[in-house]
């Protein structure tokens, strides 16, 4: 399995249908599980898709429509009764997320095994929201009808692979290997300089996913996520509804294909979709024509990225 | 179809799995929908279940724990959405639950194209808190580890049949009908009177349903839904977890088909069953032994009563 995968639990917008629920996605990464929106039936769906309650520590919402964030309190109920005894769980909203969810948490999850923190963000502001060892979570702004953000999970750059019947030849000491693999050449007891190229084989590649739901479409989104390694894009609406979509505050399929094509991306996914479409063939053809590496979003749907 | 109908939307206890959801019915009288309880993915499983939004007028919450009540908001949101032009949407609660819903639906319901409207009781006192032309419904407290009350659901005394051939034979005047069908006698121009019985057949039978969630065994439940047609009754364990029952406020099926018996009611239904079970057939022995008209709910059951 990758060490950067996603999952998508939820793939429709406003109102859930026998063929999508609402939003919700769950980034895996090195098995720390992240959420990233939550609306109704998240917790279900994780059950579903085999996703541990238990490695869940991070909750980050894109805005406080309620099929973005209904399924919270249930989630954090079930966390308590199952699953989770210790640790603690952080929600990432913005300041009136916090005063809703702490008061609607605080009545439902009277007591919980764990730690409910928040996090607050400022949604009109890019910012780093969360950081470890190895990934960032930054947050840029979205423009919907009410103060939004996205997403970017992002690999922190890797260290290069040592060689190791190079290091074993010129018997390097272990307290050298961390500098080496940072890209540093290395001096024999003789002086001789070893270039860094003839110790060390290229670091894997940095991976990095964009989440960007729900927005019109707007140029500085491809500019807030340029070279992101995959981008998931709102697309609500194809063509024909691309009036209604600017109304709504959402996008369409090309231009989530737009969007991606200008951030230099290598992959599209497309989700948030109406629940006008019997199917999204038409939203797939709208989009490839501009940006042909798009997938389809779906309930299930699990994506590492490689 | 039947008049009187009962939907089963969700049929388990605290935490949802793949076998069952939180507790929610939705009672079908007349197309009138009356739901009780709203766990979350009440508003899918009503669209799953060919349930009309549009004929959705009072939802009933038996107690503010969340696998009872936290389908609500995505429920009302869906209803704006979608579905619910106008009229009005009546919820019956606690004080506490208007106090928690208003402020959870005026955040993320601010614009209803129907009347949000909200009906107080009080869970410790016996009262009709719904009453139309054929019906009423009654709360009665049950004993749970929160405020709690369960819901009876009855038809009002229904009218005699007129004999149409004895009724022509007579040439009974119209406006007399009414009170034959009330149970009175008439007489003839000639001073004869003609018994109620040689002009009319029987009344339909009256229907009624008593809603027991959640409840720890207790006798004064079976007083409160004395003489009700079909009873259900929560049944979250089995005998062998009967001290567990107690101490979490729950009832075991053998208990529940003892409140059914003393009840002299004519079915019962189980449900708000503990995940721990992966069949409900060890419920169903236990309380067939006691009271054998006993069936299990399941999502999607449709139970007529008749």
């Amino acid at each position: 399995m990758s060490q950067f995968q996603i999952n998508y639990l939820g793939c429709g917008s406003a109102t859930p249908t026998l063929r999508h629920l609402p939003s919700c996605q769950v980034i895996d990464y090195r098995d720390n599980l992240f959420m990233v929106d939550c609306g109704e039936g998240a917790q279900l769906s994780m059950r579903r898709q085999r996703l541990k309650y238990s490695r869940l520590g991070h909750i980050f919402l894109s805005h406080l429509h309620g099929d973005h964030c209904l399924g919270l309190p249930g989630l954090i109920s079930t966390l308590a009764l199952t699953g989770k005894d210790g640790g603690e769980v952080t929600i990432h909203t913005t300041s009136e997320g916090v005063d809703i969810f702490r008061r609607i948490i605080g009545f439902f999850c009277r007591e919980t095994p764990f730690d409910v923190r928040y996090n607050v963000f400022d949604p009109k502001a890019r910012s780093v929201i969360f950081e470890s060892d190895a990934l960032t979570v930054t947050s840029f702004p979205l423009y919907h009808r009410v103060p939004c953000a996205g997403f970017i999970f992002a690999e922190k750059p890797k260290l290069r692979h040592l060689k190791g019947d190079v290091v074993r030849f010129y018997n390097i000491p272990i307290k050298d290997y961390l500098m080496i693999k940072g890209g540093a050449d290395w001096m024999t007891a003789e002086g001789r300089v070893i270039p860094n190229s003839a110790l060390t084989s290229p670091a894997d590649p940095v991976m990095s996913y964009a989440y960007c739901s729900d927005t019109v479409y707007d140029e500085r989104v491809a500019r807030s996520i340029e070279g992101v390694h995959t981008v998931y894009h709102e697309a609500t609406y194809t063509d024909d509804y691309r009036d209604k979509a600017r109304q709504r505050g959402h996008s369409t399929a090309s231009e989530a294909a737009r969007i991606a094509l200008a951030a230099g991306a290598r992959q599209l996914v497309l989700g948030h979709f109406s629940k006008r479409y019997a199917d999204e063939v038409q939203h797939l053809k709208e989009a490839q024509a501009i940006f042909p590496n798009t997938i389809i979003a779906r309930e299930g749907l699990e994506l590492p990225l490689l």
